[in-house]
């Protein structure tokens, strides 16, 4: 990966927005930018002394440097190590002064001209610290502004690692197919999806496996199913089966979206199912580059399924960017002007929810070429 | 659990402190101040047109106002359903005006007067638009400030529940033991605990499992083993296995740490285990309601550590404070002068790293009392 390259393009887009400091913590951007790994977040919040500093600081000149906390602050340097475009890594005292470490990077990136960038879901309390280390000085956002629009284009490497993660997908769900029988759970479903990821080497999967029955006696009604996870629910003939899962492989994300039913569909299912695909197909057949924008590619697919009469059960964005982030920007969704370009992956999902019966959605990811 | 209640309490705090606006996201907060669950995080970054502004919100006089993007919006309202201490839910449309929909949910609240106190772990992008849209007005954290001291007195019902989830990681200790012969792998190892622990009922960990075997092959060195999971590494005779986990039932958290070895330990090893245990006991008998500090309670353990030669290989806290997230608010630390008062709960883990060795930890929850 060409990370000496992409510092480099982050340096030129803080120079042309007069950005003098930027700021990611620990996360998708950070490895994105410098190879760090992350770690993915515990399923409760983890507080170690010094993680509100914690993360990569990039000045105009210097840097990055990365602060770590003592607790695994050794493993950073081991990361580290080799990774030429990386200036230091600094790994804090515990206990220590954490607003001084703060002061003294900055002062070291020689920060104060111009604007500050923080990634989005940096933390208040580090945006805050830096508030106070630098007062007086603009906030503005490292994600939409500088770093989002970089990530969106994907390279060759990446895109080799979105096409390996894309071929476990499809491997899990061949396995998958064979044990849907009556009386077996959404919950056991899900976790022999995630069974079979690790198996093929996906050691995380690239967001909450989602297996979703409707129809018959499951509780799930009218609203699109996304809250909570799988239930303890047992299929049943005539029920149909949502599928929503990917992997990480490497550091990349996959994003899969299946429908199929236990026992024949009724030809409602049916028609539905034609008409989602359809759509779907549409909406790929015109995402070259420079063709369409985010919100046209939407239209594509979301005006078929209002002509066909069900416009209302299709109640999301069409699609999102996706990368080492499951969800990246920009969204394929109505407002989202930004054409789309060679080198951008996006999901393409139309879905029609048919309350009680199926929630109908086919998903796959989609490379822009020419 | 008496919600009401925490809300009335974080609202005199908020009064005493000038605070008019207080904001945390649907997290481990938002759980503790209303019952509303939170989705654990997925493992990469999942975001939902509107979720910038998604969380909770309570003026000093009205609300807290729900604030949810369309998609699993649906879900917190019927979450928020029969709680009648939550005043509204708010579901986003997809696409939408959000900072207008931030504009709208503060200017409800009758926010402006006073101090915006925002949770520590809050986004930077929802912090910079609150103070977009209340310009001039001083922001301060609500997680140190007025959440942190209440949430740190854990109530009966609270406790019924961290009685469960420890009682569930006991006996998944119990059944993981026979199974540690020469030849399984760490990573076999963490992945039995986790079947074991949804086996019993426990559908998250509280954090990343821990299985570390140190000596003999390991690749695990000089410093503590805390970045990374756990290796495709075979157990051998000799090694020492640490062990470090935990369970979340029905929202609160266990934290567990035993240190075993693969046939007999040497005499270092015999020597610093009971030295580490021992350590251990004496600060869990000196933490009695007013009788010690945070900071007294690491300096009893650690104190013993040092006088017997070990205190290099004791690198961390002693301990941490525990609830719905497994590190909370105060540590058992250098510096952290508040006094132990009953209803607290605190891990008490002094460890002694002999590198190449074994990594000696002992951790369990301890409930403060007279």
């Amino acid at each position: 990966m060409d990370y000496a390259g992409r510092i480099a393009r982050v340096r030129e887009a803080m120079a042309r927005q007069g950005i003098g400091l930027l700021y990611v913590p620990f996360s998708s951007d950070a490895g994105w930018l410098t190879g760090l790994g992350h770690e993915t977040p515990n399923p409760t919040e983890s507080n170690r002394p010094g993680d509100i500093v914690a993360g990569l600081y990039l000045g105009r000149e210097r840097g990055p440097i990365a602060v770590a906390p003592r607790m695994g602050g050794e493993g950073v340097r081991a990361e580290a190590a080799g990774k030429g475009w990386i200036e230091d890594v600094i790994v804090l005292p515990e206990p220590g002064d954490y607003a001084a470490a703060l002061r003294e990077t900055v002062g070291r990136l020689g920060a104060g001209g111009g604007a500050v960038a923080v990634a989005d879901r940096a933390w208040a309390v580090t945006t805050l610290a830096l508030q106070g280390a630098l007062p007086g000085v603009e906030f503005v956002s490292a994600s939409t502004g500088v770093i989002g629009p970089l990530r969106a284009i994907k390279d060759a490497d990446e895109l080799a690692l979105m096409r390996r993660a894309a071929a476990i997908t499809d491997d899990i769900y061949a396995a998958i197919l064979p044990q849907l029988r009556p009386g077996v759970t959404e919950y056991e479903v899900a976790r022999e999806i995630e069974r079979q990821a690790r198996a093929r080497g996906a050691r995380e999967m690239s967001f909450h496996t989602a297996v979703l029955f409707l129809g018959g006696n499951s509780p799930r009604g009218a609203s699109e199913p996304a809250y909570g996870g799988p239930l303890d629910l047992p299929l049943e003939r005539g029920m149909g089966i949502a599928f929503d899962f990917g992997v990480v492989y490497e550091g990349y994300c996959s994003d899969f979206g299946r429908t199929v039913f236990c026992g024949e569909p009724d030809a409602e299912g049916r028609r539905v199912y034609d008409l989602v695909i359809g759509s779907q197909g549409a909406a790929v057949a015109a995402m070259a580059d420079g063709a369409i924008s985010c919100a046209g590619a939407d239209r594509t697919a979301r005006g078929r399924i209002e002509e066909a009469g069900y416009g209302a059960g299709f109640t999301h964005r069409l699609g999102h960017s996706i990368g080492r982030d499951v969800h990246e920007w920009p969204s394929l969704m109505a407002g989202e002007e930004t054409t789309l370009r060679s080198g951008m992956t996006f999901t393409v999902e139309p879905s029609v929810l048919l309350p009680g019966k199926a929630f109908v959605r086919i998903e796959d990811v989609v490379l822009v070429t020419p």
